[in-house]
């Protein structure tokens, strides 16, 4: 069993770092909420005093942080983690960031000779508790192996897509996918529905065609075609509205930057944040559907 | 085993004629074109002189043809079907028309106390002649269920979303989605490829997360990921993209007609036409990959 | 002077015919509203007991109708005014109605020998009340002259823009042209404040570089940039979200019949059509304005 | 007069150069190109040997550089001009570049106590030698005043939007508005033409309507509507596909950063990137007009 140091425990790595501890590994953690801290507490992990305490003696170092900025505060500049982790820890950051400060943050610990992986999560907030989340990792094949000790215990799928930042990379694009089929889904059953015909008729039609894809196989948007779904509680849980619009612009950064043309993701970006704009961001993604209405006839 | 009339002996047509008669059936067909008709004759069919022929004895009167004005033009008017079609016999008309016509059709024919039923397909020319169809209907369940004595030898599944014209609006909503689909795919593969990734990883990944979908499950746009597939035969064969901009033209008739809001779908719309109207119209809709290809940096 | 019969008296058609009788002509009224009435015969007309009382004696019809079925519904079928119009009178519809069914209109009254004209109008209830509306016409030359002499107590720019049903083409054009307008517009000053500019500064360099379009020159969307406009007066009054949203499903209506690819148009119908269905429906078509308000930060 | 050094001599920086020589100042230049120094020289310059030695004495610098690389490149850094200019001298960027970099470029050069402001175009190649063009510049105003010296040589208008970077906002806000009036010009002009309206005639009418902008004015995409525009000269000249797509991308640059909701203007950038890419990177932008050409009817 390893011995982590585990960096910020909000409503995914809280969890995450649980998961950890049950599966036998000694976890220290470290956060600004003191409450997050007593949770962990709880839960069975050693809580360190300041940042630097999680890097002692660890085999792997995970964080999981908000956005871009608090990944390079955490671990460069003068009083950043590169000056106290060992040549021996495996440093794997799960946050969802640029692939860009990925790849900065990769060469910068190599200098070290500090060994990273990017492996951000697909899931949500029910894979983390339920030890079932994807990892999409970027690095080298021998790390990412390394690291499956530690992401088996939090998860149940680990990808390699390729070289440090190719993890971050490969999880836009598919959130970016995620997007289009939950926009585009809504709009057929919306069309549908205007036209008189029933969802749950529709949602099983497509399902076989050609149509077929992951939102309506496990996540359907219109209330009360799927039992256990945001939509049919409100549209409360699940994934949130402003996440899925982060993510889009993270997308759209990349997209910018290789001068690829993305008029669907562009799109979906744009309905994103309208849709938070107006009072929606705290909602589930899949909320999208009420976004398309039809609108009524005068 | 049934006696059917078949009318429209295209690139569709034919080979679900064919099927009729391996399934045992009496087949009298129609068209206007001398080749079809002796390839028909070739395969088992009778060749009727004339269109109002096909209706002479016929349990079953099937239509496969173009666009709403052919279906119009053989069914209704001083010379149409209607005034030759005997009770006993019910209509299917397999062609991708407006829901409206389809509606007006049924309403027509009923007046003359014969049953109707719309039952587009999809599964193209490859399932038209595998016999795999999938037949998306509308009109009354027991003639849905009527109909399958002669729907199931051309094809596997049979689907009734409602009544009549149901099942060109559950076809179009499928298309429409489709099109989604296959363009927001071809977009995050692009932007993956632009970030150094490789498309079969970066496939597989989306194809086990929340991006998945049908195309990435059998009809991945990106050449030479997947065997078989019209993207690794240089886009050749397949669903052309003319005929998906005819079907998300009709998406957009139907949700201008119901004031539905489609952006993904009138996106969709302009992307197939722009694309056709680039030179592309005869090749397979995935070909769409090559639209979003990133701009070379300068 | 002249002899007109006036029909629809809504918000547009009650100061169109006021003005006629402000110009010396003898106005015959017909509505179904006895408000209605009643405005106008204060206003100095004569009114009409039913519709077909309007075509006596009349040098001119003038109609004024809010869609497609009320003008086919006043003029066609067996109770329709082409069994009562005079060879001698010229009609002239000032609804906007599609391109499609004013050809078919003026198709059907050239058979019974009566000269038709398409006029939409542009400048809304204002440009009523002042007299001061834009004609875009459709018709034959002559008869587009002719009806100068009513035309211009009502508006101050005529024009011809072809054959009948050109008028609507044109008109449709300049509104989903001007949807474009608004929407870029509003964009571009949202983004500009976003970065921390004067909106009234911003304006102002915009109107004199390449940016200049009439919503900067007279009708700035921002609030408070410009008096005496909807955006400062809480969007009240003006050009109706309701209204932008119809004449742009009637631009996609053309745009589905001739294959044009509208990828501009296509997106603002959709903007106007969600704006509308989340309760902004009776705003002015400035307030798009508010619908592209930035996200605001975390 | 003043003493002026000149960095960057492409086609832009070339003919504004010579423009100070004719209004009597004294100019000093440096470019990589020994090409365009030749023609300086030719036209009145002195030529510097290294881009140090522009800053000798001079009272204005102005660069004129492709991108924020170059841009930084030659004043900051080890080598940069930061350590050789004098207090007395007014730095002047016309180059059009992001807002940040803008703004790191007028801080970090403060601290040196440099006084600078950024003063990107509009007008291009054609107001660039006629002396024509527009400035739009953030900064002090004094510095501001202080530079008409020499601005009002090689320009008509200049404007001062804000602070340091505020002119970099506005010329990308008025530049990613001008798309939208292109684009939507041009999808006007197009449902008009396929309507069979007269291009000249719809031209004239949405000119004098709401439908009115810049584009319309002066620079019709449609061929032979309008005399001397590069629509009228096979779309060669004018302002580059390229140079449009390059400025759009720092739009949305500027839009992710602050979270705007930017519909219309992520379109536009899809639409000249999937346009240069298509081949057509080195034609005038108002070519985007044969990419909205209807789909010919099968």
């Amino acid at each position: 069993m390893a011995t982590v140091g585990f960096i910020g425990l909000g409503n995914m790595g809280g969890p995450m770092a649980a998961n950890l501890v049950k599966g036998g590994h000694k976890v220290t953690v470290f956060d600004l909420s003191e409450a997050a801290l007593e949770q962990a507490r709880a839960a069975g992990c050693s809580v360190a005093g300041e940042v630097s305490e999680v890097t002692q003696g660890a085999d792997f170092v995970i964080s999981m942080l908000p956005a871009d900025h608090h990944v390079e505060g955490v671990y460069l500049g003068d009083k950043g983690l590169h000056k106290t982790l060992s040549k021996t820890t495996l440093v794997i950051d799960c946050s969802t960031i640029s692939a860009e400060t990925a790849r900065k943050l990769g060469a910068e610990l190599q200098q070290s000779g500090i060994e990273f992986i990017d492996a951000p999560v697909s899931g949500g907030v029910g894979g983390a508790k339920a030890g079932t989340l994807t990892f999409i990792c970027g690095g080298a094949e021998s790390a990412v192996e390394r690291a499956r000790t530690v992401l088996n215990d939090m998860g149940k799928n680990v990808f390699r897509a390729g070289d440090a930042g190719a993890g971050q990379v490969a999880k836009i694009c598919n959130n970016m996918l995620l997007s289009v089929l939950m926009a585009g889904t809504s709009e057929a059953l919306q069309l549908g529905i205007a036209h008189g015909l029933d969802p749950k008729v529709l949602s099983e039609i497509m399902l076989q065609s050609s149509g077929r894809n992951w939102t309506l196989e496990v996540y359907n948007p219109c209330p009360d075609v799927m039992e256990g779904v945001p939509s049919s509680n409100d549209y409360q849980g699940g994934f949130l509205v402003d996440l899925m619009a982060k993510d889009l612009g993270l997308a759209q950064q990349a997209a910018l930057r290789s001068g690829a043309s993305t008029p669907m993701g562009s799109l979906t970006l744009n309905l994103y944040r309208s849709w938070a704009q107006l009072g929606h961001g705290r909602e589930d993604f899949s909320s999208i559907f009420k976004y398309v209405t039809p609108q009524t006839k005068k």
